[in-house]
């Protein structure tokens, strides 16, 4: 698909000019507008529907929807976006998914907030669905919905997952569990696919796998509860930090040394991952970063400086702390 | 101060049937009408202005502005608003004061917010001061600037440091930091004074004052250089959870044992203070529930409920975990 940048190179303008001539042609010289038109039809240039939509109106706000305030991930996310949009002199809604989805839904389509970043997604939510199917700008930040029509920011999620399959198999660790997040959320279902992957992959034994839907209390009760009966394992991969520091907690109620007994990997790399009393090996996805990616992608949607749909990829890392050995 | 309750009262109507008359009189049959404007006017009722600039236009949105994401207190209290708020069909934006302020008092002005919550104050901020002095709807939540014309709610900070100094005094710590917030702002100016004067009333020397700015890494970098120049102090009294546990971190790196070599004591409580691997020592001050009543009392504000301003004030606790010995 041909992009407002090829365009500007063909014209040798600027991006910026290609969308003053396309949204404000007043503003722009004849030569030049004569110019960028002749490129424009030449390469057979269409604006994107929501962008060319979006000009006519400016609310100079956006919207944020966010799962989860209990889980540091989405508070750092959440700061990031508030002063990458601040900047930018956007004002910020705040839309919590579990009360206010209807809310967020009605505010995208009565044009109060100029685009949304979704940091929340479930497959099942009627309400979430009819905000992607708005035509208003939307960014997916961390959850990737099927089908199309927004750009999106993730991390590799099955790739962090295989990497802590490959640590665990490196230093000979057999006995496993998983703690999951909930099924059909993307993120956790690839976390665990590329966990489980990655264990069939060199051979070794399927690790348990305890349901801790992302939740502190949940991921608590499960892990007390198994090693009632089974004891210690030798490995726990949780799907996020803060069910990860439940585990030591868990852990620790039962005696268990961390790392001599078990070692406890986490996903997220919040904050209170480096904590020296925390001190927890993880999969670092650089929340913070993303964030910022996320709302500068939503800025170029809604001021139609973006061509196609753009998908982000940010790169997982395993960050060795003090709950695991090895290298 | 007469109140609508007082109205409805001598009336023998209801809250509701008070404000209806008042602000959509049609809605109410004449004798009902006629029998509550002469209870007003017996007992010389006046609607407070703001709540009667309210009455005229709803936006059915509030505000809420927050400082220090970073602090998982005030994610805390902006979770527990932000459900209050939409379980009354509230929309909620929110501005962080760092960078929003101004923002925030635009809305306020413009009236596309019905009220606000404000989590954050800085005595020097004009922004700030401007949404106190808006006439609309203003709930303070944990910091109380001078003046009048808003409700509140705090909890005792004095009593707070006060009970901290109490628990050192009656276990014979002498030799005591005090990691403090930062000078003007009134938790950490209350907090400070209540550890002081407790020590002081007790004959017990006066703390080493380390300036940790309710920040993280300003606690951390401020207590190793005090354990290189002095070692280990007998206790330390953070002015917030976050710089405890930053503390907590500066002491295991100098290989200080808590509470063997040196109790550790926070305040708020959050969440994380109770992980098995934080396991502070700390003053509760029951921020969820100084939410909700701060989201109730704005709303009462807004719908002409409320009477004269309400200052509400929870009591502080001392909850006795592991970074200390004693009871």
């Amino acid at each position: 698909m041909v992009t407002s940048r090829d365009v500007a190179d063909a014209a040798g303008v600027s991006q910026a000019t290609v969308s003053r001539v396309l949204n404000d042609p007043a503003t722009v010289s004849e030569p030049t507008r004569a110019r960028v038109l002749r490129a424009v039809e030449a390469l057979g240039y269409h604006r994107n529907r929501a962008a060319a939509t979006m000009k006519t109106s400016r609310a100079h706000s956006v919207g944020v929807i966010v799962a989860e305030l209990a889980n540091p991930f989405y508070v750092e996310v959440l700061e990031s976006l508030s002063a990458a949009f601040s900047a930018r002199g956007q004002r910020v809604t705040i839309w919590d998914s579990s009360h206010q989805a209807e809310a967020a839904v009605q505010a995208i389509r009565e044009g109060t907030v100029d685009g949304v970043v979704m940091a929340a997604w479930r497959e099942d939510s009627a309400a979430m669905r009819a905000a992607l199917d708005s035509q208003r700008p939307v960014v997916m930040l961390n959850r990737l919905p099927a089908g199309e029509g927004f750009d999106s920011v993730t991390s590799e999620n099955r790739a962090g997952g295989a990497l802590v399959a490959g640590h665990f198999a490196r230093h000979g660790l057999r006995r496993t569990v998983l703690v999951a997040g909930p099924e059909g959320v993307s993120t956790a279902d690839e976390r665990r696919e590329g966990f489980l992957s990655g264990l069939r992959d060199r051979g070794l034994p399927a690790p348990v796998v305890l349901e801790g839907g992302f939740s502190y209390e949940r991921a608590d009760v499960q892990m007390r509860r198994h090693i009632e009966r089974h004891g210690p394992p030798e490995g726990v991969f949780c799907a996020n930090d803060l069910m990860a520091v439940a585990v030591l907690g868990a852990l620790r109620g039962a005696g268990a040394a961390v790392p001599a007994d078990t070692w406890v990997v986490g996903f997220d790399d919040v904050s209170c991952a480096a904590w020296p009393v925390v001190d927890l090996t993880t999969v670092s996805q650089r929340g913070r970063e993303m964030a910022r990616a996320g709302a500068e992608m939503l800025m170029d949607r809604i001021e139609g400086r973006a061509g196609p749909w753009r998908h982000r990829v940010f790169e997982a890392e395993l960050v060795l702390r003090g709950t695991t050995g090895g290298q």
